[in-house]
């Protein structure tokens, strides 16, 4: 795949969404029943019994799609406009592996006041909010301060990201023999995703989770440490060790980079203990490539590339993930759910191997299993 | 049509409108072109030049419908969530008539400066924005405020609604012999819809016009005048009446109502110039019905309702309105853009009768000819 074709599929396509009317409008009658006068006793009912709205419109399984456009892909903050075609593709896969219809909002402002107050201004006609590639750390405040709003108010990066990691760590575990709660763990980046993974690590029992950041390893000794980044020193590095990426690989089990294209070095790859697992996430270009990986003693290696096998990629939990929180009427998912979610996936492999542990993004029980594993 | 049957159809349907991917993702081939990593390349390409976000995106054909909640049909102040339906309404029409993509934007605030402000931080996504159901005088405000957002804003029940009547009436002028500039016009209701009427008809050279608000007929005497109200006493009642509306109906040759439901009695009717003509426009229940009306002498009528013959109704202009704006790049829609839309519909009938003066909305050419008539 080179670039061209993708980008001349996209000036032919001019939008790889379409909104579709469900109903045709081939005759006065259905108009009548669809718009004036006939709608008129759809508004009276909701206007009289709110939650009707959820029976009566598109509110029943429409996702919000939004972003500032501030972190996108690996591309950084690339604006509003530059971010649509991202979101469209979140949107397409929406529907084609669950079913939900998706719009992308993507924000001219990046004050995390102001993207809160439009979300809930937008809010009445969506079942769900994804928040998508929103930086760190204002995508925190963000959701948190949204988790009242009467519907689920999810960022994906963090909390699909943190659900498929682990999936994938259950499973590569087995590959390898490594026992994940006693595994030595690098988290290489300490945006939104790699927070939400070494949270979601720690919730799952993980004690030996070093987090590394542009600065070097995270410890409670750093003075310059944001807020959500102290938290991160709370859950990590119980050793108190201070050092380099290089230093936080040494004799680790597994490294997870959720951070830029080309930091992990043969060198650090080999300081590695036996059996080594790397996740290499950033996206479009990971950490370290396959090949190199694998020429360096990786043992078991995935990359969040499509087009790469074991691909370990939000885009395998979300539309299952989304689907399940609005079939059960979740308002917020938990640790627990998340972990069971992941549970889900690293189940659909029964016998993992380190060329397939992890499902097929177009395996169609993904999507049925994240949503039961959801269901109280 | 009974109630029941349009909210059985909404029940079933469980949302009108439908989002669809344009590619089916049946390969990783596929996925990778426009997910992650393909789609890497067409932002970079946007973030390089923004206006290839027209080429490239939904951005090339998507309305937002935007609305509050605070006059929706004529049903009031509803809030956004019962106003969706409405919406979902205006949505599919557009597509089916125009193929626009649209889709509902439905807000929990009624203000207008935060209106305005969501509407800018939302609006990258948008070819244009269509401001629909919002309370008057805030409405003219807010579409004010927008004109140089750089993509055509435009409240449509104010200018869809206009052309419409001056089509309506250009026709009914024929139908009756009345010459329309020197026509004695009573508009009853002066919201968003009977401001924008009252102006395009100055605007087209009508001198004769008298508005009647809740109050009575609207003057310069008058005390208790909004600023907008102002402006329509300087383009109407030259004779500086005072009265009601039977006052302003006496003699008048045309009768246009944008008020309530059941506002028209007979003796009002009895009391205008031979073969008059009424327009009862409120929806869903019209100022009178076309029985009593016919019954009360009334000559030419047309109601807003799609289940009645000679429907006036903006349904039969926004589609083609937004998509020549769209398709001329036109940000702001002048008066004269408006007449020539009106011309264009008023001549799609050759012979107009009494019995049919306005192009059904299923007919094929009318999306064309006014399209076309924005042309420069």
């Amino acid at each position: 795949m080179t670039p061209e074709k993708s980008l001349t599929l996209h000036k032919k396509l001019k939008g790889k969404l379409e909104i579709k009317a469900k109903i045709a409008l081939k005759t006065r009658r259905i108009l009548s029943q669809v718009y004036t006068p006939g709608v008129a006793v759809v508004v009276r009912q909701i206007n009289k019994q709110k939650r009707s709205v959820f029976n009566l419109t598109i509110k029943n399984n429409t996702v919000a799609v939004v972003t500032d456009g501030s972190a996108v892909l690996g591309l950084g903050n690339v604006g509003a406009e530059a971010s649509i075609p991202v979101m469209e593709g979140k949107c397409i896969i929406f529907k084609e592996f669950a079913g939900l219809n998706a719009f992308p909002i993507c924000l001219t402002t990046q004050n995390p006041e102001k993207i809160i107050e439009t979300i809930k201004f937008i809010s009445p006609v969506f079942a769900a909010i994804n928040l998508e590639d929103i930086a760190a750390p204002k995508c925190f405040e963000i959701e948190e301060k949204l988790q009242n709003l009467g519907i689920p108010v999810v960022h994906d990066d963090q909390q699909a990201t943190a659900i498929i990691v682990l999936a994938g760590l259950i499973n590569a575990g087995k590959v390898t023999g490594k026992k994940l709660t006693e595994s030595r763990i690098a988290v290489c980046g300490t945006g939104a995703a790699g927070t939400a993974v070494i949270k979601l690590l720690y919730f799952y029992g993980c004690r030996k989770i070093t987090a590394v950041d542009s600065k070097g390893i995270i410890g409670s000794y750093r003075k310059d440490l944001s807020a959500y980044k102290k938290e991160i020193a709370k859950l990590t590095n119980k050793e108190n060790i201070k050092g380099s990426l290089a230093t936080a690989c040494r004799n680790c089990d597994i490294l997870i980079g959720v951070s830029q294209k080309g930091l992990f070095s043969e060198n650090i790859i080999k300081s590695m203990n036996q059996k080594p697992i790397v996740f290499a996430l950033a996206n479009p270009d990971p950490e370290i490539r396959r090949d190199e990986a694998i020429k360096a003693g990786v043992y078991v290696y995935a990359s969040g590339r499509s087009d790469d096998k074991n691909m370990i990629n939000n885009a395998l939990v979300f539309p299952g993930f989304f689907k399940g929180l609005i079939k059960w009427k979740i308002n917020k998912a938990t640790d627990q759910m998340k972990v069971n979610a992941a549970t889900s996936i690293s189940s659909l492999i029964v016998k993992p191997t380190k060329n397939h542990f992890i499902p097929d993004i177009f395996d169609k029980r993904l999507v049925k299993v994240i949503t039961e594993s959801l269901r109280n």
